[in-house]
């Protein structure tokens, strides 16, 4: 079937927003962690996170403008810190429901059942039931003009991982640290690999490696 | 194990690009369509498509400032339109391999063993081999300062899939759509579904749907 943009703007809101949401793909399923200046932590689920470099290494992930979101952006500006703690099956439930919108003076670790845990590098709390977490200094906000959402790029500080887990070449098995991902806004799926290719190159088909 | 800024730094090139690029989480796995003035069409692979908003319905991705990638640029910013196929596991070697680095005179449809097709509302080649396709007109380009790469903004102008992968409340079933995932530079991973979960309220548990 084919649906034109006319027909996606009739469309009732909730089916629209299943709907569009769905069309990226499988997103990535992260955790982004803050803290008040007031030492009070915030906790949000987000699918949006994307690779924006390696040198500098850059992060970078896009913010609703008016939401519960908010209190991880005022914390952001506030701190100048932000977690990014990867999502895995035993925190699905979890990490889902930080995405309810409580209070600011709630915090959703608590709230939520996941344990904050702190180093001497970062302002702001990692998750500990997560296997793969990265601290981020906070290095710009672009404003996406069609829609007032911020992409807010950090610089990556801290990365902490099980070392079983990287390959010889650097690539982390992200499969074996029990990272899930997610489709539409409710839909989170485990993986299975099919392989690793080869760099292309043209001319040369790729291999498994 | 911690690695640090100053480390992640020190390594060498390729071993920080794995690294980095594994951070992420899941990545979505898109092919984009583009044709240039004189009809020349061109398709690279992006892991970076996010959903930034439903209402208008606006996907986005992000793009090196230089690399194969800029035919993409050059195309859309001389026909204001592009096309986003989701990959599929048939063709993940073949979209793989649009990550060459063709000449601007060699299609990647013909050079990868894709093939293009095209409809009447959008000036851009779609993947025919792919299940889920989007039509997309150019909105907008925020440059990221920290590193010159641009964030391409798109308003979607026509979906085409079939409809038995739309759920009544608009989700749409990629895993059943056999689109896959990649983690890394070059690792691609099919899907098993966990769950869905209901929207969250606070103080209510999430329940599957």
């Amino acid at each position: 079937m084919k649906i034109v943009n006319e027909n996606i703007l009739a469309l009732e809101k909730h089916y629209r927003t299943n709907l569009v949401n769905s069309l990226i793909g499988f997103k990535s399923a992260n955790l982004i962690g803050t803290i008040s200046k007031e030492g009070k932590t915030n906790l949000a689920i987000f699918s949006s996170v994307i690779h924006v470099g390696a040198n500098p290494p850059l992060m970078g992930f896009l913010m609703r403008p008016v939401s519960v979101e908010r209190h991880t952006y005022s914390n952001i500006k506030e701190t100048g810190c932000f977690t990014i703690n990867h999502i895995n099956k035993e925190i699905y439930k979890q990490a889902h429901q930080t995405s309810g919108r409580y209070d600011k003076n709630v915090s959703e670790f608590d709230a939520c059942g996941l344990t904050p845990e702190y180093t001497e590098t970062i302002k702001a709390p990692y998750v500990k039931e997560s296997t793969i977490k990265i601290g981020l200094r906070f290095v710009e906000g672009q404003e996406i003009k069609s829609n007032g959402t911020i992409f807010i790029v950090g610089e990556i500080v801290e990365i902490i991982l099980s070392d079983d887990v990287i390959a010889k070449d650097g690539y982390v098995d992200i499969e074996r640290a029990g990272t899930i991902a997610i489709s539409g806004l409710d839909s989170y799926h485990e993986t299975k690999s099919i392989a690793r290719l080869s760099y292309a190159k043209p001319g040369v088909e790729p291999k498994e490696i």
